[in-house]
């Protein structure tokens, strides 16, 4: 893994994404990690699936980490989300950033998280208990199944 | 590496650490690591030394942890913090906390850093290129010479 900003099909190592912003100005590295969650306010997932318009989807985390270094110029930013079937512990995205001070580093990543959801072409398939649903982002708190991929966008 | 809360003389796994947390409840998981930084305000570190009251800071840890969970009681934690030599880059503390949705994650492990500094007995020692300074606790902003460890602590 070298690329700063990447769409994988393989488990994430969380310590790569590190290694990838580790540097001698750094001293706060501030890391988030997703993983599937087994229940959903009592709803109980089997396991995900994430889909993606891959080119424009690292196209776009490029893009947040433009955004992050005109707000956090002393930032560096690596930014690596999973697709295809994920079952419950597993990582979908690891969102690293180093800076000189610890604060920026928090802010930072707390930035990148929010921005994927709401900019980042990627799909969620929700394998329930009961059934399953397309959920358009990755928002727990805004669902938007119209957002669900049409097959061309599926690469 | 399974205690929770625990002094290393050895490097750190940040992996190691994230998968102390990592559990079915968990749907985010917030890393914070703590390097050594080359340039402090234009000032060049060549190496850092900590030095701790080991068992007391462990026991620190802990109370930390109780801290963690009455204020963010779905979080999980765990908070290892290496001692001895370290040069630029070297990981010095990795606090991993998971929890079931993003927020928390990250406000309990902004929570847990800023704690340490203020409550955990290791004390750090930088050598400058042009000299070394005990500092008393490891604040950027407020460091306090004079908390400098005494021999009887350091064991």
């Amino acid at each position: 893994m070298s690329k700063l900003f990447c769409i994988t099909d393989d488990p994430i190592s969380v310590e790569e994404v590190v290694q990838l912003v580790s540097r001698r100005e750094a001293g706060a590295i501030n890391t988030f990690i997703g993983t599937v969650r087994e229940f959903t306010y009592g709803k109980r997932t089997l396991h995900l699936e994430y889909q993606t318009y891959r080119s424009m989807a690292e196209k776009k985390l490029e893009q947040l980490g433009v955004e992050i270094e005109e707000r956090w110029p002393e930032a560096k930013t690596a930014i690596v989300h999973r697709v295809g079937r994920l079952d419950i512990e597993d990582v979908a995205v690891v969102i690293a950033v180093s800076t000189p001070h610890r604060a920026d580093s928090y802010e930072a990543s707390r930035y990148a998280i929010e921005r994927i959801k709401e900019m980042v072409p990627i799909w969620k398939k929700e394998h329930w208990e009961d059934g399953d649903a397309w959920i358009g982002d990755q928002t727990e708190t805004n669902p938007y199944p119209e957002g669900a991929p049409q097959k061309e966008d599926l690469k």
